[in-house]
């Protein structure tokens, strides 16, 4: 993460996992989810923000989610219904329940499809906020698959190269691929410039914007770092034609028609709501399992040990920073924003709970 | 494509494709390329020249192709070997054959497996150059199948952002979706700011490259206009971290991964050879064939007639410029480079062929 996403040290309250989590797990259980989901949505969160990805942990979205269950956009107990399947590919209503546990149970069986079949991919639609791409194309790792994992999102946010209004989402890609010794690799990103969430970061944090991550309201992108404007809209990654913003927004596109058109909704500009792609390769399908894992540990070992240019440190790749944080969250706590303590503290009184943060 | 990489007015002869067709197919035949394998490496070159997309067609990569053949890097009749095949997957032995004609065969396998059990995906690895994914990408959309092409390719020219030395290739990749009435979605990129050998194009017609594109012999970003330096290193999408260039650099990663390790080959950086990955997804294995049909006018529709921002006279989605390219060329012609014409009248005289250019 830029640094300037981080909370400021003053403002850090350190909350081990072990005391998050169970806190997080009643949120969910008060407002009617299962406990079974209601770990599942949890180990999401905990999972993103022992990683370092603020903008998917509890501090962002869990009281959207809980305003959400309030005003019955999503529901507690949803069907999980199978609308198509065949042998390798499903197509799911979630039944409007929260993606942090649909998106798992739809991604367990796209690992089953493939499993069986070499490759799997089960789409799924009228499903919550994924709560971040990276979590569930992980899921596939433990059993030797790469995972992939796609949502399109409200799409009222991108504007497409040279346009003045958006027409799409930041639709979030994940490939999670496993390897040896290394840490695997995790590439988890918007299609955007910058994250949705992370503008909204930036606002609390007080952090500023850099050049070309947002265009101002006519669909300018703004070329010089300041702080978050007013209106704005965001970017597709690459900022400008010249800087090869049409990249971006052709992959947001991609995760629409994946996420939004495949699996029914339309275009997501019209949908208006979120819709998933996950898919699962099993490895041993197409080469040997072993010599995989040794040749992906050469991979990224010699990407990690790439010299570094003049002025940086060290080179790194996807994931790798996100492993080293998760060792050093598990033995400190993570730090999250004292506003954000101060939230579970009025939720804990207002849900009668008792989460007993030290 | 952008202005600058245009053939200069001057320079341009106009051949029609009925014209160079048969010639491109005649120098083929003429390094011992079987009769099929000829046609069908040559509708590459040909599809990628009425597109507009020149840095794949004749101009560039014939002559590589011909030097390849005659040193012996490429074999004429290569054998095409199933290594390793699921229901669903296989990994191929390309015999040193050219990606223009190997490809189509590995794509044409995903098809079948997609058409039997929704979805298909083949790997290739000794083989030559792919010629674009793009062409391979869109052989899907007639069989209302989603098409997805990526090659890895010479890992010494993209360096790792923050790296000083290149580890990665230009790595394109494709995804071609049919629509109904609307010119089809054809997403074709590479994974660095600028094809490598758009730069030998803007070397060709004296275009400067823009700021963003490359990295000094250092790994530092150039961020101002200037003309092609000496020594340079593409940079990955993004360019630098800040405009997002971690996220060029993970696309890259994943091409490397899918279609070098994948296939068996290892790190791309070290097998220095280019693999392949084709995959195809049956349309109706997840919703209904005409409704996506439909669904894709309306999305491609809105995209295009995206109010434009100021300063822009409209807003294009990826495939549709090329569409109506391919429309104005057929009629008018293909505008190369007069240097090509002089290459395609030298070639001609050497190999003994007759042309009959007028």
């Amino acid at each position: 993460m830029l640094e300037r996403f981080k909370v400021p040290e003053a403002d850090r309250v350190y909350v081990s996992v072990e005391e998050m989590r169970p806190a997080t797990e009643s949120i969910f259980r008060a407002l009617g989810v299962s406990d079974e989901d209601a770990v599942q949505a949890t180990d999401v969160l905990m999972m993103n923000d022992l990683r370092g990805v603020e903008s998917h942990g509890v501090s962002n979205m869990l009281r959207v989610y809980v305003a959400w269950y309030r005003s019955g956009r999503l529901q507690a107990q949803p069907e999980f219904t199978i609308e198509q399947e065949t042998e390798t590919t499903a197509t799911i209503d979630g039944g409007q329940g929260l993606g942090l546990h649909v998106a798992p149970r739809a991604m367990r069986m796209a690992i089953e499809k493939a499993r069986e079949h070499g490759m799997g991919a089960v789409g799924v639609h009228a499903v919550g906020h994924m709560g971040g791409a990276g979590y569930h194309a992980m899921m596939a790792m433990e059993h030797d698959m790469i995972g992939i994992a796609m949502s399109s999102s409200g799409s009222n946010q991108m504007v497409p190269t040279f346009g003045a209004e958006p027409r799409l989402g930041t639709n979030p890609m994940a490939w999670a691929v496993p390897a040896g010794r290394m840490p695997p690799f995790v590439f988890d990103v918007g299609t955007t410039q910058v994250a949705a969430n992370k503008m909204s970061l930036a606002r609390r944090v007080g952090a500023k914007i850099a050049p070309g991550w947002v265009s101002d309201e006519h669909g300018t992108p703004l070329m010089e770092e300041g702080d978050v404007p007013e209106k704005y809209f965001l970017l597709p990654l690459g900022s400008t034609r010249e800087l090869g913003s049409h990249k971006g927004y052709g992959l947001a596109t991609v995760v629409d028609i994946l996420c939004s058109v495949l699996v029914g909704l339309g275009p997501g500009f019209k949908a208006m709501e979120p819709g998933f792609h996950m898919m699962a390769l099993r490895i041993d399908a197409f080469t040997d399992l072993a010599q995989f894992k040794s040749h992906m540990d050469e991979l990224l070992e010699g990407l990690a040990t790439t010299p570094p240019a003049p002025g940086h440190e060290r080179v790194l790749y996807a994931g790798q920073l996100e492993a080293e944080e998760t060792e050093l969250r598990l033995a400190e706590g993570i730090p999250y924003h004292s506003e954000v303590i101060e939230w579970f503290r009025g939720i804990e009184a207002e849900l009668g709970l008792d989460f007993s943060f030290t």
